[in-house]
């Protein structure tokens, strides 16, 4: 807080903005239009402090993204991957993608999704089968310890499907998936940064889950809207199960946490319960909503929850009006303008800023005042907002330089805006001549997410930013109908942002994170012991039939596998296991059985097991599908299926 | 041919070179530390016409890949996706991949194998789940025009269960999979690229397909290997349809064609038909093996052919035996060192180039006079040998430059070798001082395959050269056990080549092609009328029930479908078409039901459907996973699913 913030009870925030500001439904009928790059006629204006646009596009700086061959990125980036399902690791600044990693979706390269261990993971019917195909990420963090990350793990997000997915920092392997009890277009995670009441629990110990859509809870169907309820979750980072939810008024976007550990926060753009777009626009203010975690387990504790169906998670009861008492309440909700989105903590560990999507606005609040808030000392929660100011249209997501300044995403005007948050205090505040808007930078085009490196960290260096936009147009090589996204990397060290470089994406990418690589120390061969199955030895090759089961045990090391053929039964239940017992960095093998949908890698010193049913009679060539040798394409076994 | 070239009966081909130049099993017992970028100690000796070696990395030059941002690529790359079952669309020089283009695999971004349309294409088993899940695709190819790509057409293989598939690319997806009959590993694949006998047909109406693993015929499960025996399909390209199939000797490894469609080709490493990969290596020579087209389809058409089980694909037969009377002979045998990989045919329309693999050498062999044994006018293939000569340890596939030299990559030596094919004619031919290495340059590392723009056209233009190195090492920063594969680019304009970038890939791609950005004429817009199930107008939004089947109709259009909820009943097979009535380029929406497995995508103006069951009583709300519009979150549909 800075001395310039004007006394809480001076601040009119809920009509801090007059109704003109904000988009209201005749811009929207433009707004199809406008996430093409047409700017609606009814745009609202620029605020005051504004400087004149300014646009530069590196050219000497650009190569600055090019590293020469067998040059290192500086950062790691963990990218959602959306609709594929996975999480994506690129380097920063060259923007490459060095590693998929799938979580929800199956993954022909690796196995995933074939392999009996995936299945386990991800999850599957009486039948066998994988419960899910398809799955829709979008936030991915990762763990903390003292406000940085260390390495641990990371989660991902997967709305379509309400699940939580787990990252192993170590394999880069994802390791656990939790589905979420009675959530919803489950949206916006992340972990806590410390423990709320044990000092000593300096890292991350919980994920929190938001949920998006409201449903009747139980689900049993209900067509009225005003019934439905969202849930807030927390899940525990170790055991990754469901710790406890939050029964809560309106919905959950996007979740940020503070670096205390006492407050988690969630922007919430339907506060109205609407069940079609317009009603869910009818408000002038959404909101924020804060939990205050500690009190929320010591409820829990203390038994003062429900459960919901079947689920055993304990529910305690985070709405408006069981939390109208600061002294006691659960939650906070922080008032908002119109349909925000986005809510991210700053790297001083001071405020969280949410941004107005549907108002030109921007607002900042002070931790310490929701703090102050439970503890009684302010007579409303809005009284924590520090300053709510305009950059511009459509804002959504903020990052952060370390230097005081934040970064947010205009959707609208396909541009970022810098902004110094002191300033905005100060303008706020009532100082007219605050210039809190420091630049702007053209993107291309619509952004949505936007990080820079270490930006969500107290770490934040104020390096590099990325930004992703929506909307790639013409800025690559005609494809057909689908567009790539267009990711691109902004300089953000100087004064001004200079643009560096456009990265083509598979959609859809949301959100991400960037640190730097010395903060993860990955190890690039297994170890035999990691798998119960290891068949250690290519002496412990073997086939065992256990009536119409029957086991298979073989290991592979370039160019060959241990047993040259195998014989099967048609209609055989047929589990194969197999060790990658090369032991080289890089040395992975495949395997794959024509006409029996099977194919996996099997990394170094890595075991894999696959179960399938032997077909018609016949002699099926198994071979490596993963380059290894000179002999690779010698390197094959044969399956002689008998009748 | 040249005037230097010796006489065919001077040539003592078989005998070119001697035991102790190839690779044998004490050698070979190293290969697996050599496929991790140590050389072998029992190295041959490298060429006495090698310079020395030169592997000059660019420092200015290598920001010539990087482009400005809004900068356009000025070649189109595809790219075989490997495991991932992929077709992927690369701009070079950046190297940035702008597009993948699912085929035989599902792919939850687009709902690729979940909307029907796809399934369709993709191939599914009597309960409506799909046939595979996992493909294993390596090479692709175009079709031609005059000797240069037309933009019609790309087509792309899957190894493990033998089937084509066919790339659209005026809207860049996939129409059609074939699957071939009877045959396993289909590997080598490439389209003729004029009719051999109608002149006016200049350009691709058949794509050749080589069979790698030779099984019984019919494959009923024989455990004798000598019974073995692989084909070669020739698929019809407009249709799609198998049109003829040839018995061989020996198995088919990668494919060329000439440019005068007159002949076929294909490697091959096992003409022991061996089972084990140290009988696949036990001879010295294996072979070229050519196809004349012609005389194919004439003695199909006569009625001289085989059916082989159910399939009623007409086979001849091309095994030596059958086919020793030049002039009536359907296939020519040529020989060639020790386990060759990849062959290519030259831009100047002369030649076709097999790499040895085990041998340290490349085979030039004359097309003309392939065409002359024929005629009857050469007593033997091997007298259409025109140039034997060592390149390098693990020589594989080659590229061209327009101007008569040849680029091979060297798998165990991690090099790339510049040749001029002139000179290694001449060379062959007793000019000892004839230099025809030109140049080397180190890649990291273990290269497979290469290809330069317009490499493989008449139009080669000596640009740009892609290599695909299938160990990383320690080229990107560590991500787990798993590496990228490092697709390297190099300036080859030059004498010298100069490599200018690494990028990570992910496994496990192989051949690929890279021509002008103006052969091809995507469209960016579909058309209603692409799709018979088309929703044109909001209006014509229903739900119509016939028994348990229930049909939904509906349409996009940002930010909302024109339906705001459905009702179903459980258990229900509710089919729901989606047309998105946005026509503005750019503008996709995607569907996604939770707990129902359904997500997809509908492109502006696309039609798709899913048919799925209803599951649980329960309010599902179904929203748009591609983000469209300011109120993109909030574009939704309630399906309400009753008991």
């Amino acid at each position: 807080m800075t001395d310039r913030h004007p006394a809480p009870d001076l601040l009119p925030a809920t009509e801090a903005l007059p109704r003109r500001r904000f988009i209201g439904s005749a811009a929207l009928a433009g707004l199809g239009l406008a996430a093409c790059g047409q700017k609606p006629e009814t745009a609202a204006p620029v605020s005051p402090a504004a400087p004149a646009s300014a646009t530069p596009v590196a050219h000497a700086a650009a190569s600055a993204t090019h590293l020469k061959p067998g040059e290192l990125d500086t950062y790691y980036g963990l990218w959602s991957g959306g609709h594929t399902g996975d999480m994506r690791v690129l380097g920063l600044p060259s923007g490459r993608e060095i590693l998929r990693i799938p979580c929800f979706v199956p993954d022909a390269l690796v196995g995933w999704g074939i392999t009996n261990e995936s299945k386990k993971i991800m999850g599957t019917k009486a039948d066998g089968s994988l419960r899910y195909t398809v799955a829709d990420t979008h936030h991915t963090h990762a763990s903390y310890k003292d406000g940085n990350y260390d390495g641990r793990y990371a989660w991902i997000n997967d709305k379509i499907n309400s699940r939580v997915a787990r990252i192993r920092l170590d394999y880069f392997v994802c390791d656990k998936i939790t589905p979420l009890p009675h959530v919803q277009g489950f949206h916006g995670i992340f972990p806590d940064k410390r423990d709320p009441v044990d000092e000593k629990i300096n890292y991350t110990t919980r994920v929190f889950c938001g949920g998006e859509f409201a449903t009747p809870l139980p689900n049993a169907g209900s067509e009225d809207g005003s019934t439905y309820r969202s849930l807030f979750s927390c899940v525990d980072a170790e055991t990754m199960e469901v710790r406890w939810q939050v029964l809560i008024d309106g919905n959950c976007d996007l979740v940020a946490t503070s670096y205390d550990g006492k407050l988690a926060a969630t922007n919430q753009y339907n506060t109205e319960m609407g069940a079609r777009y317009e009603d869910m626009m009818s408000a002038e203010r959404d909101a924020c909503l804060f939990f205050h975690i500690a009190r929320i387990e010591a409820a829990v504790k203390a038994g003062r929850f429900k459960t919901i169906g079947s689920s055993k998670v304990p529910v305690v009861d985070g709405t408006r009006q069981a939390n109208a008492d600061p002294k006691t309440a659960l939650t906070a909700y922080v008032s908002i303008p119109k349909n925000p989105h986005g809510v991210n903590a700053s790297p001083d560990q001071k405020y969280f800023i949410c941004a107005g999507k549907l108002s030109p606005t921007v607002t900042v609040i002070e931790l310490a005042k929701v703090l102050a808030w439970f503890d009684g000392q302010l007579d409303k929660p809005d009284a924590a907002i520090a300053a709510e100011v305009e950059v511009g249209l459509g804002p959504l997501h903020t990052a952060f330089d370390g230097r005081g300044n934040a970064y947010t995403t205009l959707f609208l005007d396909s541009q970022v805006v810098k902004w110094n948050i002191a300033q905005a205090i100060a303008f706020h505040g009532g100082d007219k001549n605050a210039k809190y808007v420091v630049d702007r930078l053209d993107v291309q085009f619509q952004p949505g997410h936007i990080n820079g490196s270490q930006s969500e960290t107290i770490a934040a260096d104020g390096k590099y930013l990325a930004v992703g936009c929506k909307f790639s147009k013409d800025r690559f090589l005609p494809v057909g109908p689908l567009h790539p996204e267009n990711e691109q990397i902004i300089d953000m060290s100087g004064d001004k942002m200079v643009l560096l470089a456009d990265h083509p994406v598979r959609g859809e990418p949301h959100d991400f994170i960037i640190f730097k690589r010395d903060l993860v120390k990955p190890r690039q061969v297994y170890a035999l012991d990691d798998f119960p199955l290891a068949v250690k030895d290519a002496k412990d090759s073997s086939i065992t039939r256990n009536g119409r089961k029957v086991l298979v045990k073989m290991t592979s090391q370039a160019p060959s596998f241990s047993m040259r053929e195998f014989k099967v039964r048609k209609g055989d239940e047929v589990t194969l296991i197999l060790t990658n017992l090369d032991k080289v960095e890089d040395l992975t093998h495949g395997f794959a059985i024509p006409g029996h949908n099977v194919n996996f890698i099997v990394n170094p010193q890595e075991t894999a097991s696959v179960t399938f049913t032997a077909g018609e009679p016949g002699v099926y060539w198994c071979y490596c599908t993963h380059f290894c040798h000179a002999l690779h394409l010698e390197m094959r076994t044969r399956m002689i299926v008998e009748a």
